[in-house]
């Protein structure tokens, strides 16, 4: 038995099945020495009483080492095949360097040789525990979701987490089969070797943008008062807020990472502009190992996570920093490590997460969004948040139009049923209520007070005619749907029905978080492909152009429709969300998203969207058909100022073509760059809209 | 019993059912004393032996007197409930008259006088025949399909055809469930009351252009050598042939209509340029009343349809009168009278008919195309034609796709199984075989003497090799595939499934009949139905604008795009029909087609075409990325010279509208002009691709 993930020893019973003199492998950031006092009493006992022969590795430091980054499956696998005892030892060495010959060199020599190397040192690495009869802790298997004050997160949800669903019957579940939201935050996966710590609030410019960046809401900013911080641990770090509206002299700005929350991608780091002159490499956060900063990090964290939030009414929510502010309703997701898609999610949940429901694609944001047991998708202090469901990847656009409708009947059967009752609940309030567009913050907050206002009216009334509209009172407030999903679903298997939501100009707001390539599936070529890119059934680079949904959409003439690139401009992302929010039809946002199957450091996600927006390979426009004449089509970025090949070749789907297929890579190279060109072209013609 | 079509009496027995004493209303072309005579004997035979009551109405004179058009079915059912008793006569026509305005009001007043006025009339023109026991004729029932010399078509189809399909055992058809082509000729429907003859060959220009817009390709034109005529029935007409590459001296130029395969449309009247100058609404072609002329046109269709077809490789087949010396592979299908989709196809058949498959989304175009039991589709002297095939309506491009990709497999097997039998064909037929491209009538003709010459080869070597080449020596054949269907397939339905194929870049031509209505199913809105257009689903007029499939084709930057209107310039049809061929990558083509829910006599259709393109309303342009720069787009039609409404409110789906929602009618019309203004515009923005 193997356990790759440190952290699990202490969540699951492991070695529960496993037989007496079995032998168990622990990827683990400490040596045999250290190994034995970090194990959890109740895994100590099973080792002791079984007899089990324990070996430890410090994986993620050998892939590291062996410049395999945060890959470790090659590591674990020479130890596995090195002690297990399935074949033998020379033989299992020498089957493990033919695989990877034959699994790695379409991405080249150079991998195949870290690979080769990350063998030779693993088997250098690996020890065996001589652990003795003594049992140095205590502690018992901990239940799942413990952190959650709810009996039905800690019993159902806590069961299936700990792999015994099967165990639960029907009856434990909700009727409707519901699931509640905000549980991620009590998965507490923490699988992050490395961390982000604030080490210089002085240095720090307060931008947000290590908030806005991350991909798991791992990393946050506050602005309370002063005296809030009374009670705070002596080493939370907190510094005079700048900027409008706060008060330097009585709110502190404090920023502060998750440890247990984090994946450890780093993008915070990278996109951080306040680097130190004097110090190399030094930045306001930089990145600590966890075992280090971690009991003293997650102590902050648990304060910071309880002081309030600032009052969103004050907020300059069209600024990146100013949103920062608002609470995610979107946090702690399943997603990879550096995941380009959810920071979008994260971006709308922050802006309007208490009052949208979203339609969810098939794809990766289905299986990070809705991970069952847990959701990553959570409600604020007043308790609202995203209402969220899935259907099936080709019907998504559609399932989302059903929303919206469903969702403007009830809101005109409960505006009729509020007119009928009119003369007993009194005009003024009324007409507060229908009047009420809320379109900012103040208005959303009124009306919530006008509803609970009403609320407490009809319970007094306790008609039939009350009871009814009190069913229906929540959809007195404004509402709106969401769809997301990639472009697996958007631009492929989704588009019929996406184009006939398009064309139907209701009111609803389509994101479309566009990896280029069917990413949950494990990276099959797609419509969205872009040309010369390797990819399942595209292997020696895509031939043909990647289309163009924008311009699809901009046909239409009655869409909203935004391309974006939130690393290479987030404040164009904002105005693209707010104004899709706002247009009273359809919108859709078309948003690049770095992956992982595009083969490249994911940290290196904010650079790479510069660069794919700086050589024209990701125009960023908006196109608004409510705008006045002339002014209807905005492109957002610049002229291109180098060639593609200087964003292309950073990212091994496409490099690989150039290992593998020199003469044709060269050729899909001039195809691509004549493909941004014509696509340049294309959109100046749209200046003058 | 009644039959509303009169040539259905000589067809089927009709009244083999009906009892004693039964009573018998027939639609006919003569009165209570004529009637008897024309009479088949075998059902003068029935009517005599069962005491029938006999009842005759000339419907179709009622209609027209009554302003009804074509459109017999209030004048048959007021004679049907007049005499069957079902109900009381006063109440009969009473609870008729109320179903008139509330079937017709939408349509408008007027629309519900002229039925009052028809059912009045039809109870004045209503008669009882008297009989008497006199037997005057001596015909049986033919059997159907009797002019084949197949047995298969004249047994099993024509069991089919008599409506005694249950009789058949599945043995009668072949294995593979494919029916042969070629058999709609053998139909003879004869359903038109008026037909159009050659009244004046002189005044005739000899353009053609009647030949191109018959839906059923029942009007042909042939130049032939006159020593072919010696034989010819006196009163054929005949006048010398025009233009080249034509003899006047040597060859004549002959117009013939088929009065059992004409429909009565009109179009072809309406289209003809040749006006006496002389004698008021006199044409080259006029209609007749078919019963006064059908034996001398069937005389001479029967003779002229033998006639041979000129030379292809000598046609000037790049002008509308030149193509239409070629033999249509599309003939006599059962659309609609004045279908404006079917000229379309005809076309395609006549240019390329003899080398390609046909993938028809479900509509209109698969049920006249494979209106099974017999097709319209058939076959040139020697024996070829398109193969067709009907799919799912969700996924006909997917289909064509497949089909393209097998015949690709198999042109490639053939051309390899080729070349390894060189040494022993010869390498300079082989040669000349791969390295054809028959892009011109000389070299297809070449292609079939030379795969003819190879077929003799193969069948003397006689190897394994050389069968198996045998079996695929019709792909070595160029064949293409061509992709048809309705507005619903394109647009709605079978979109996502179309910009699919569009993205492949495969070399698939694509040809959509916009009707802008699911026309086959009874008038649905489809994505697009134009602003403004009564529709079920937006009976009170479409609140939202076509979308542009053209624009969303042209946004892949790799498919050849063409916006036609056969009836408004056919040369452009034409000339995008055959850029469509030519291009190598995947083209479509969409087409204004008139249709029955338009709701105006279709004889109008061509000058409503002029209209729409005149209006801006259909602009027509053809999109080749192959093209040099700045010579990409071609806008084929002028800036709109006269506002929408010209186009618009000549048809019902329109002017319902204005009747009977007068505001709103208007705020739809002048949305209708601001889109044909936007569309305008962004057409404009491509002048310079």
């Amino acid at each position: 038995m193997a356990c790759h993930q440190f952290n699990f020893i202490y969540k699951y019973d492991l070695l529960e099945k496993l037989k007496p003199g079995g032998t168990f492998l622990l990827n683990a950031p400490y040596n045999k020495e250290q190994v034995w006092s970090h194990l959890p009493g109740f895994m100590q006992q099973r080792i002791m009483e079984r007899n089990i022969e324990f070996y430890v590795i410090d994986a993620s430091r050998v892939a590291r080492e062996a410049q395999l980054g945060k890959r470790t499956n090659t590591v674990l696998q020479t130890c596995f095949f090195a002690i297990s005892g399935v074949l033998e030892k020379a033989e299992a060495i020498r089957k493990i360097k033919d695989a990877i010959v034959a699994s790695y060199t379409h991405k080249g020599e150079q991998v195949v040789k870290m690979n080769f190397k990350a063998v030779d040192m693993s088997l250098q690495h690996l020890q065996k525990v001589d652990y003795l009869d003594n049992m140095t802790n205590t502690e018992k298997l901990q239940p799942m979701m413990a952190g959650s004050t709810d009996d039905f997160v800690k019993a159902v949800l806590g069961t299936i987490l700990a792999g015994k669903g099967d165990e639960l019957p029907v009856s434990a579940f909700s009727p409707d089969g519901t699931f509640p939201s905000g549980t991620a935050q009590f998965e507490k996966r923490g699988i992050a070797d490395f961390v982000p710590v604030w080490d210089d609030e002085h240095l720090c410019t307060q931008c947000n943008k290590c908030v806005n960046i991350c991909p798991h809401a791992a990393i946050r900013a506050k602005v309370v008062s002063n005296d809030l911080l009374t009670g705070a641990p002596d080493s939370l770090k907190r510094v005079p807020a700048k900027g409008r509206p706060f008060n330097a002299e009585t709110e502190s700005y404090v920023l502060q990472v998750s440890p247990q929350d984090c994946t450890g991608c780093d993008l915070c780091v990278a996109v951080c502009p306040a680097k130190s002159k004097e110090i190399d490499d030094f930045k306001a956060i930089n990145l600590r190992k966890k075992l280090a900063v971690e009991d003293v990090e997650n102590s902050h964290w648990d304060f910071f996570i309880d002081l309030p939030d600032y009052d969103r009414k004050l907020l300059k929510t069209n600024t990146v920093k100013g949103a920062q502010f608002l609470r995610p309703l979107f946090e702690f997701s399943g997603a990879c490590s550096g995941c380009g898609e959810t920071p979008y999610i994260k971006l709308i949940t922050q802006l309007y997460g208490d009052s949208i429901l979203i339609a969810n694609a098939t794809g990766c944001s289905s299986i990070y969004g809705g991970n069952l047991p847990t959701t990553p998708y959570t409600k604020n202090h007043q308790g609202c948040g995203p209402a969220w469901a899935n259907s099936l990847f080709e019907d998504n656009a559609e399932f989302g139009l059903g929303m919206h409708l469903a969702l403007s009947k009830k809101q005109a059967i409960a505006a009729s049923l509020l007119n009928a009752l009119t003369s007993e609940i009194g005009h003024t309030l009324v007409e507060a209520i229908l009047s009420n567009t809320e379109e900012t913050e103040a208005q959303k907050e009124q009306q919530r007070e006008h509803l609970s206002e009403l609320a407490d009216i009809l319970e007094k009334i306790n008609t039939a005619a009350s009871k009814r509209l009190l069913d229906f009172i929540s959809f007195l407030r404004k509402k709106t749907v969401w769809i997301f999903g990639g472009d697996g679903w958007a631009y492929d298997i989704g588009f019929g029905g996406l184009d006939h939501v398009l064309a139907s100009g209701e009111n609803v707001n389509i994101l479309v978080m566009d990896t280029e390539v069917y990413s949950n599936t494990g990276g099959q070529t797609s419509k969205a492909t872009p040309v010369g890119a390797s990819a399942k059934f595209s292997i020696s680079g895509k031939p043909i152009a990647k289309k163009s949904l924008a311009l699809q959409a901009i046909s239409h003439g009655n869409v909203y429709v935004a391309q974006v690139a939130m690393g290479a401009k987030d404040l164009q992302t904002l105005k693209a969300i707010e104004e899709a929010a706002a247009y009273p039809g359809t919108s859709i946002i078309i948003a690049y998203s770095p992956c992982i199957e595009h083969g490249y450091e994911l940290k290196n996600g904010v650079s790479q969207q510069e660069k794919a927006v700086q050589t024209g390979y990701w125009p960023l426009f908006r196109f608004n058909p409510l705008a006045p004449k002339g002014k209807k089509f905005r492109l957002d970025s610049k002229a291109p100022i180098a060639p593609v090949s200087d964003f292309m070749y950073n990212e091994s789907r496409f490099t690989r073509v150039v290992k593998e297929h020199p003469e044709l890579a060269g050729n899909l190279l001039e195809q691509a760059q004549d493909q941004v060109d014509v696509q340049w072209e294309r959109l100046s013609l749209f200046k003058d809209l």
